[in-house]
């Protein structure tokens, strides 16, 4: 492959401290040389070493491409009419993930593949360049293990979530669910998943069904993440911290002990946060600055999916975490991208430092800040996958 | 200009209570012909008349062009150091307006014709096929009247701001600029200018002197708009009330007169929320139901501008107005199209009807409950400005 490089970076956010000051690691009037799907080079304008072909930044911002280590893009149907009932105050009994899994289940392979790969693309569009994806919607052994396989061809970061909740079939047999999570269904999932999740919350798996799930995915040798704190503080974050997960995720509602098991794990195990969800179900947001304060990593992920958060854009999440949780720009554009990644567990991602996957979006703005400044507008004017220019 | 057909529209806005159910007038399973700038035909798809070329919307929605009633797009510089300060509760004390107007005055024509020209492609993008835009940064004869006159260049709706706030040099006296604003300023900026704005606000200008500065405007042929209720009630929404103004814009801080001025009015004088304001500057949000209740026609606008709202986005206020004002996804939309033309006093947009003006969204969705319902997500996939495909 060629090497190109950018120059005329206004602002390069490298998330290398080593290259410039704090975490975000700026370099001003830069340049970034990438080659063979790889960041080969930083630096400044005038020091740009020759290469194949070129790119002027003309004095635009340009970070590393978003991490979006939470979403759910493996389903059929949309929920607009509940979404429209719930934000007019009118009642809507037909709505909720049962009605997704019923979509999805229907739905044919090409159909469900179409619409992942849709939406892969809006994402990318919109400057996200890796996308955790997760099964969740099929609920039988057949139906998971189509899931994860349709994900495994869009993505590299596939998460096995059998339990996401307990479908009709087995309503009086939970515990016959859970057999079946860890046993067939994990069987069939696992060879197409890097990780494996389940959904902590009152209605849905407890402490012990939880523990269940995420060991048996463990003792599979994929990573743990979990739902956890979402519409109340339960025993998941510190089940997430016990377990290693690499990820807690929502986080919502937490007490005390759930911030210091956070930070006592030392950034093994991510605070994932999703405050797409809280808008469209009019939730309280997450408290980021309590998290931040108490020294845990965060992350801010889109939760995308068609029930409580059909959002694919980072920057809203952006403008959202600094509006509304406390953040400063800096740190959710961090969260966003190097935090993203420390929720997969990867260093060759979220950054833009020798030897990274050259991943990036360049914005048409003069600085980063104006993805939290400029709430609602496609400020992404261009983004390099693995090198290559993909829009 | 040869004909066009759009069909397949799964569902087509209209705005015209006479084409379909309600005040949006959906046609499901819609076309829609234009000629000559014009909207010819609207109607179902397997009617549609025979046309010289056809866009299949293959089962995608269509919006009219989104009416921005209310920005300020003739500016220089940024004040993105500004924001990051205030959201991070920095104190920061170069900022405000008048860093505006510094860098306006400071910025040459080109570079003033540039940007603006920047703001409204960008905003084009988005589907506002029509923006009202502001004088308002040069506060002196000349600087305003460079500052309509560029507006004039790229939209039919002009407003002479020189009423914005007190300039440093007038600071000792406030009466003396005043009579600059409608005496010598007005001259030079009511040929290039359609509407006369005032803020009316403690520290800006008070009820007097908003009275004498609409007054010489409307008798130089201007209409009237007035900022009012942003920070505090106050005296400007009767006033706008009484002189007939089309629109009293914020309407932030209401009091019970207030919503019942405007009621009266019988949607003579609009309330236009401008919600990106109250994101931006973490304020609470106006309550678009009290004034609905009460029969008050609202519109939603950007008020794009570097210091208080610098989205340009109407997607994302129709987002923010369905989850923090009380306005379902239908009435947000009204509001950010038939609701804009409305507080401009126009009949020929804002509507997707025979006669009107061929500005139209197509959205990359299937109904359009989805532009709140996907926030932050780029939904406009085309758009038709004036009969021409501009996106
Ligand atoms: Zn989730
Ligand atoms: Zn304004």
């Amino acid at each position: 492959m060629p090497s190109t490089a950018l120059t005329h970076i206004s602002t390069l956010v490298t998330n290398d401290p080593s290259l410039g000051p704090g975490p975000l690691g700026p370099i001003q009037d830069a340049a970034v040389v990438l080659e063979d799907g790889h960041i080969a080079w930083v630096g400044t304008t005038r020091r740009t070493p020759a290469t194949d072909s070129h790119y002027d930044a003309a004095g635009r911002a340009v970070i590393p491409g978003f991490v979006d280590s939470h979403s759910h893009l493996v389903f059929a149907g949309d929920r607009a009419e509940e979404f429209t009932a719930r934000m007019s105050g009118r009642p809507y009994t037909a709505g909720g993930i049962r009605t997704t899994v019923a979509a999805t289940r229907r739905a044919g392979e090409e159909e469900l593949a179409g619409r992942l790969a849709a939406h892969v693309a809006e994402m990318l569009r919109q400057g996200t360049t890796t996308v955790e994806t997760k099964s969740g919607y099929g609920l039988t052994v057949e139906d998971e293990a189509r899931a994860v396989r349709l994900a495994a061809a869009v993505t590299e970061e596939v998460t096995y979530l059998g339990a996401h909740v307990v479908p009709e079939e087995y309503r009086d047999d939970p515990g016959g669910y859970v057999d079946l999570v860890t046993g067939p269904m994990l069987a069939a999932c696992a060879p197409h998943a890097r990780w494996i999740d389940v959904f902590c919350e009152r209605g849905a798996f407890d402490a012990d069904q939880a523990r269940a799930v995420l060991t048996a995915g463990l003792d599979r040798g994929l990573g743990a993440r979990v739902h956890a704190g979402q519409l109340s503080a339960g025993p998941g974050v510190r089940l997430a911290v016990e377990l290693g997960a690499r990820s807690a995720d929502h986080c919502t509602h937490l007490t005390d002990a759930d911030v210091e098991a956070l930070a006592d794990s030392g950034g093994r195990t991510v605070a994932t946060l999703l405050p797409g969800c809280e808008f469209a179900t009019r939730s309280p947001y997450p408290d980021a600055r309590r998290l931040l304060a108490a020294g845990v990593v965060v992350a801010l992920a889109t939760d995308c999916n068609p029930g409580s958060s059909y959002t694919s854009s980072l920057p809203f999440c952006i403008a959202l975490a600094v509006r509304e949780m406390g953040m400063t720009p800096d740190e959710a554009l961090w969260a966003a991208t190097a935090g993203g990644a420390a929720a997969l567990g990867r260093r060759d991602i979220g950054r833009i430092a020798p030897g990274a996957r050259a991943d990036l979006a360049v914005l048409d703005a003069p600085s980063p800040a104006h993805l939290a400044y400029r709430p609602g507008v496609p400020l992404v004017a261009a983004v390099w996958h693995r090198g290559r220019r993909a829009v």
